[in-house]
């Protein structure tokens, strides 16, 4: 299967009772600062606060009442794990979790809440994956894949749709973080087919791998990330890698530092709790401030669970 | 004058080219904690970020080109300062703000940012009342006070009137904190003459001056209080509190210690920044919940300046 716009609305179809249509935000104040007009979709509104709700939702929706109820699994140290947890238990069906024995308590609590069962395992994607094939044999269950599945990214792909209705006027530009590649992708996907927008990527320089892939060509298989964005530490997966090369026109970069910059001044300036993941496009744009002068610029927000206690300033 | 619901209405019609209609914010878990269905008015999402816009934009849109063209002037350590700093800068008009010199910086940038003059003095009410004289003495400046006037009130008041259009079926009860008594006179004028609903106002433990003088029917003209939501350290005003004996259906009362655990749930679950003075409604919620116990709640949050670098925890 290659995914379309088709398979994109039909998830939004699919997932519109369960989620929420976002808002987009604005200030007049950022705009003059970044000399652009920008339009945040502030994902970190979604169901269990991040735009994972909609890929796990469409997901666990497409599934045979037969598959769904041996059950699903997937193995998250972040949002895609609650956002599974969550859909399954919207359809009655068990889920587990598999989650690095060191993950933080309040992400463990937030599976735990939406009656997944989890399972720990060492912190290493060895150990992950060791225990994903052993439970997937024993019981049956479906692996939900956090992004590398059409599925998935179908579902991520759905806040593009959204944004794009709901700004008036044509965007210029949408952009999205790059991690797994999931959003970008279905992202891409979206955005070409319903507009004549470009589409940018967003990565930290100390997570550049699918800028690396990107620029080469060749989608890496391996790469050891290091920053503050704990959402951008994975790998970007072959489908996000397939979508990436044919509907995104570029993917930029942006220091430690901004990524902070950018947070801090969306948290003031917005008035809303984001991950620093989702600070790394505004960051981008600090960066690389030219080419968004005097353009119209989508973000995608992409989440806002965020440890009160573990502030980078 | 007497405040009627004609005057917010008008103040409605003046003031909404220039002021945001705020979204309502809803959480399916905290309504599930609470016992109760809340609906939060987000005025920390207000032009510069609380509802202290409305009754500054109303004051100087209500006023005449010659007094206003001599100048406004107030004293606000908070977000009055800068709200008639915004009003006056739409008109305009000249605007000097009196503040106290241990203002933190992050208040004095924001009033310079509007384009308002800043005078300070010594951190006492006396003293800022002696600038204020000399100034209105020597310049002709108009004192727009931040709570005890009426086109201030009529302003605040507003909030309420947008709340109830937004919330589709009727609520059971209003809240809003109280401080100098500006927001929650007008709420109670909009709400009981436009529904059935109780006006509840929440005031900290530790500055219950409000709540002292509408136990014992006078007003408190000195109190000295003691709260984290420094936003309700002022002692109610005059007109004000006639508002609040005539509409207002109880005070609540709350500890500190509930305020930063109301505000810490709130960036939580709703991912918005809102200071301090906007948990006291919620933390009254969490100390009396019987009362509120299967009831549709409107709380206004009040706005969302908060020092990102002396958070309470």
């Amino acid at each position: 299967m290659k995914l379309t716009i088709k398979d994109i609305q039909q998830a939004h179809k699919r997932i519109a009772p369960h989620i929420h249509c976002t808002p987009i935000l604005q200030s007049q104040l950022l705009n003059k600062m970044m000399g652009c007009e920008l339009f945040f979709k502030a994902e970190n509104f979604q169901k269990i606060g991040a735009f994972k709700a909609r890929g796990a939702c469409n997901a666990v929706f497409s599934m045979d009442d037969a598959s769904l109820h041996k059950g699903v699994v997937t193995h998250s140290s972040g949002n895609h794990g609650a956002a599974l947890a969550w859909a399954a238990s919207l359809r009655g069906a068990d889920c587990t979790v598999v989650m690095p024995e060191n993950a933080p308590a309040v992400k463990k609590a937030a599976v735990a809440g939406y009656g997944a069962t989890i399972q720990l395992c060492e912190p290493t994607m060895v150990a992950r994956e060791a225990a994903i094939t052993t439970l997937v044999e024993q019981y049956g269950y479906t692996l939900v894949h956090p992004f590398d599945a059409d599925q998935i990214m179908a579902g991520q792909g759905t806040a593009a749709v959204e944004l794009l209705q709901q700004i008036e006027s044509e965007v210029d530009i949408v952009m999205a973080p790059v991690g797994g590649g999931g959003l970008i992708g279905g992202t891409g996907i979206a955005v070409k087919a319903l507009s004549n927008a470009q589409v940018i990527g967003a990565e930290p320089e100390q997570a550049k791998d699918a800028w690396l892939g990107f620029t080469t060509g060749q989608r890496l298989a391996e790469y050891s990330p290091n920053t503050i964005a704990d959402g951008l530490r994975a790998t970007v997966g072959v489908r996000p890698f397939a979508a990436i090369t044919n509907t995104v026109d570029d993917i930029l970069l942006c220091s430690e530092e901004r990524i902070v910059e950018a947070m801090r001044l969306i948290w003031t300036r917005l008035k809303v709790i984001i991950e620093p993941s989702c600070a790394v496009p505004l960051a981008a744009i600090m960066d690389q401030p030219e080419q968004f002068r005097g353009k119209r610029v989508a973000i995608i927000l992409t989440g806002g669970n965020v440890d009160l206690d573990a502030l980078p300033w």
